[in-house]
């Protein structure tokens, strides 16, 4: 556990910068005696018009440098689609091997749900990071012709599906309901689909205490909205992972609260931790965003690092929070401070 | 428009003969003096179990010969996954090229609903059927050792693209909200992704009363579940397009009433209309499964053939069974003699 926390920072566009002022602060008094170091890091839309640089070698290796990373928001509509997203985000995910992309939801007082009657909302996504559709081998021939064919190639690999297997079934097994859900669509994609489907059986030899099913993609998003309460761990591939990740967000409070970690468990790179949702260019600036799933990431963060007790603290401040917001609006910063003063205590 | 309706029925598995004798019923007083000549194909696990066949080409050949297939259901847990999607469900839109998967949604009184606040949804998604992640260009090597790879391709052409776009926007003129809402996930499948965009873009030039917006997949189910009446026409790709109508069928009775057709708009094959529910071995056999969703897709069928206003009658009988609905549980034959008799007036 490291006592000093050598933290790197990218606030990122939009939003993404008051966002990450509110989660230092909370971190700030999480930590109590132990101190972070912050630098940070210029990166983004701006950077991108001002330079043409997403995130040059010589930035990724000093990120390389640090414990952990937090992340505000990234992209802009003024730059082109993809630009930021291959160049810089999933770049750095790629990069520092994270290779657990987790992402918890629940449903406590307070937290909005657009279904009638969820029940007891309280799992957690293990989607997988640096495999399947997301790792950028496609291609296009006679671009902008009638003749134009585009192939998105998913790579999938007995190595990558069984270290993110093997985190989901460690991660339900310490948790009281011990269920794994694993999602894909191995009637379709059979060749994928089947890797996932030898792996979770032969790994899961290894945890008889844990109950797994199986839910196609398709299915999945069904019991999302029908029947939420009957996820615990769920692991999926890349981009399912996206897509069941977004509408458990949805029906849990919405991406203003979704927090989420990119996580190297095997330590040979800095993780990093970021709010689920984008810049928000529309209400940028004003001082309206809501911290929380910024600050919820913070609480990720410091339990990867180690720190335990900070992030419990963090996330009682969140859910006491919470149940305790009543219709009036609250400026980034009120938030931001009324979670300081909670964690605290 | 055919006076003699030449129709081949794949009854399939579970409940599928079940649901499909429902959907024959109905098919019959809605056309009154239309004869329709039904023959049964035997396609399915029991064929698969009995001789290994899933779709031998004589019988596609023979399937080819018709104006129009009522499928049921396809499925059974005994059959290894793929062998029965891949062999019979999928080539089967492949080989006629079923490139329009047409899956209206609408909350009408009576269907029950997951969320609290839908407002009034009624939308249809034009699901790409021919391309994408869906034409079976995958592999593996190394199977079953620590060095496997496991690829799938998703295969996009401006060809293809274009005409299920320029479908949607036709089908979202003739509406009369007139939007077009398109969804992929362009920031990250940037070859495809941008394929899409483009061929939207060019297309849409040629309806400019059509309003378009753009949604990532993952976006998408947000607002499947936060706001699903900005919904109009939905056009995106096959495997995007399985995901969302099954949420779009979630939030809108499930899938016991979402019906679906497979359609070749050129009419160089036979379209082939389904319910999008599976084959529910578990009910299999007791008379008891719900076959509203078989007779709404007969519905689409004859709307397909150009009898409008029979395909009404099956609509208004639907609604007008929807909301008469108590809460006691009626047999599957029953369900069908009260559809069938609000049809035939
Ligand atoms: C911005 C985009 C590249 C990213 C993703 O698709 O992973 C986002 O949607 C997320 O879920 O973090
Ligand atoms: C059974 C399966 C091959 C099919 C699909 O993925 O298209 C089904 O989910 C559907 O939506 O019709």
């Amino acid at each position: 556990m490291a006592q000093n926390i050598n933290l790197a920072v990218i606030p990122g566009d939009g939003i993404g910068p008051e966002v990450v002022a509110e989660g230092l602060k909370v971190l700030d008094v999480a930590l109590g005696d132990i101190k972070v170091s912050p630098t940070e890091y210029d990166l983004g839309a701006r950077r991108w018009h001002a330079t043409g640089e997403t995130l040059p070698d010589s930035v990724l290796e000093e990120l390389r440098e640090h414990d952990v990373i937090l992340l505000g928001a990234i992209g802009d509509p003024t730059v082109p689609s993809g630009v930021l997203e291959r160049g810089l985000l999933l770049k750095l995910r790629f990069a520092f091997d994270h290779y657990v992309n987790l992402r918890p939801s629940r449903i406590v007082p307070g937290v909005q749900t657009p279904l009638a009657d969820p029940g007891e909302v309280d799992f957690v996504v293990v989607r997988e990071g640096t495999e399947g559709p997301y790792v950028g081998n496609g291609g296009a021939l006679r671009v902008d012709t009638p003749h134009e064919i585009a192939n998105e190639v998913s790579v999938n690999t007995a190595f990558g599906v069984e270290r993110v297997v093997r985190d989901a079934f460690r991660r339900a097994q310490a948790r009281p309901r011990r269920k794994l859900t694993y999602i894909h669509k191995h009637n379709v994609l059979v060749h994928a689909g089947h890797l996932w489907r030898r792996t979770v059986e032969r790994v899961g030899q290894e945890y008889p205490d844990v109950s797994v099913d199986y839910l196609h993609i398709d299915a999945a998003t069904i019991f999302m909205v029908t029947d939420p309460s009957r996820f615990d761990v769920i692991v999926t591939d890349n981009l399912f992972g996206d897509i069941i990740t977004d509408l458990a967000a949805a029906i849990s409070g919405g991406i203003g609260l979704a927090a989420s970690g990119n996580v190297n468990p095997d330590r040979s790179a800095p993780s990093m931790f970021e709010p689920v949702h984008g810049s928000a260019p529309d209400i940028a600036g004003q001082g309206i965003a809501d911290p929380t799933a910024t600050v919820s990431s913070v609480g990720l963060l410091l339990e990867h690092l180690g720190h335990a007790d900070a992030a419990r603290r963090i996330s009682d401040a969140v859910v006491a929070d919470l149940a305790s917001r009543g219709d009036a609006k609250r400026r980034t910063s009120e938030i931001g401070d009324a979670l300081a003063a909670r964690v605290s205590g």
